[in-house]
């Protein structure tokens, strides 16, 4: 399971001291983007062939507050893989004892630049299948 | 229908020259707490009670991107209300010629500051009904 | 003067319960956009001609915190107008009693989108220079 | 000199391709952030004290643009240390060829919580004037 780390700051607080939600989309886009840099396709390769990668959903699921300096394990799979899509899937937990934070999802679509939408190139499509994780719910807590 | 206006900035935006997806959350916030204003309670007062309305779940749906400078007319309204908790529905439109952008939800509790989930406040719940509107989604395209 | 009005969001503020230094830029961005667009000469109508007015330098100064649901009053003029480059100011006020909360500066170029400075161009200057304003420091309290 | 690491992610930029201005605070903050945790004194261990240290004023001056994947070397030091304040110099580079892409600072006080300005504690006074580094600018390109 590929895993992204998260150093939460003040700049994702909110006066609630906790992280405002919207700020979870853009770890998430962080843990994708390694998470394909890590596979040997960095997203920016795939743009330099003239593709791009809208979002087309998302989801979040808050189960309990993530607050600042808290270190954040984002467990980050490829829940669902069609032809011209992908769905991938995050659980954020609190590295400290795995508690569930946060769990997402985004579908992502692929298009030309110009538009239009197109298969996933092959090894696109292997980089994704490798990071395959389940479609069900990650479990409230395990060790990380 | 209550309608809250936002003019994309540069800030909004991202390299594909499209609002960046995250950002339609501060945007619904935006409107969501207009929409508790005009009915007569802003959500500052509901936390001067004692109370916060932590949110559960998001929702976004991208169908069109918005761009710079373009004026977003954004539609909101409940499309559920529980006894201790509330949703939120959200259609972004561009102002212009009333196509759709992004819709999008929020599942708000209603819990004391110091925790435990409480039900909505009788004024809170009244402010909400009367901005009750469809489970079902919005239509692509209509003038506003 | 030209003011321009935003009401603080929960994603501008932070743990501290104010707003996020950083923010304070995303407001005068808004703000500056107004006064272009007030002044007959939008920015997205300088980007069609193929220049932008890429920021070189910004400065703020944090005088008392700005919280959650303060209207906020943006004062906004043009403190130094040279051949290719503009200062354009801002103090931001709490409207309610007219607090000075934050100030600042940001500095802007004007170039060819494929880069190289040119003179701004010249209804440019015009909306620039009837938005002219001190370059000292504003009061630290007034009437709004 | 103290370095802090970032990757340029979508969130960070916006249309002209580039990262957004504001967005360099809010890298300058992780890097003072793991300034700190480096010394052996993480931030939020002030805060833990009761102390809190707010921003009363940032600079920022930009050099060349910082575009979306770029890996961000943002070399980190105290350039002024006084009795109840510190300035925090920041200047980010991109990693691949050391070219200074923006410089700024950050003017910090030191508070109690409730408010009213204290001396630095002096095991924070001994972090940072081990981070001490030149007020003077940081030149235009080096090697990392």
């Amino acid at each position: 399971m590929f895993v992204h780390r998260h150093r939460v700051l003040y700049a994702d607080t909110d006066m609630a001291g906790i992280v405002y939600h919207a700020n979870y989309l853009r770890f998430f886009e962080a843990a994708r983007g390694e998470l394909l840099r890590a596979g040997g396709l960095p997203y920016a390769e795939i743009e330099r062939r003239g593709l791009v990668m809208p979002i087309v959903e998302s989801r979040l699921r808050h189960r309990r507050p993530a607050r600042y300096d808290d270190l954040l394990a984002i467990e980050t799979w490829v829940s669902e893989l069609r032809a011209a899509s992908v769905t991938v899937s995050y659980a954020a937990r609190r590295h400290a004892d795995g508690e569930l934070l946060c769990e997402g999802s985004t579908l992502l679509a692929c298009t030309r630049r110009e538009g239009g939408v197109i298969p996933l190139p092959l090894d696109l499509r292997e980089v994704l299948a490798q990071a395959s994780g389940p479609e069900r719910r990650p479990s409230a807590r395990h060790r990380l």
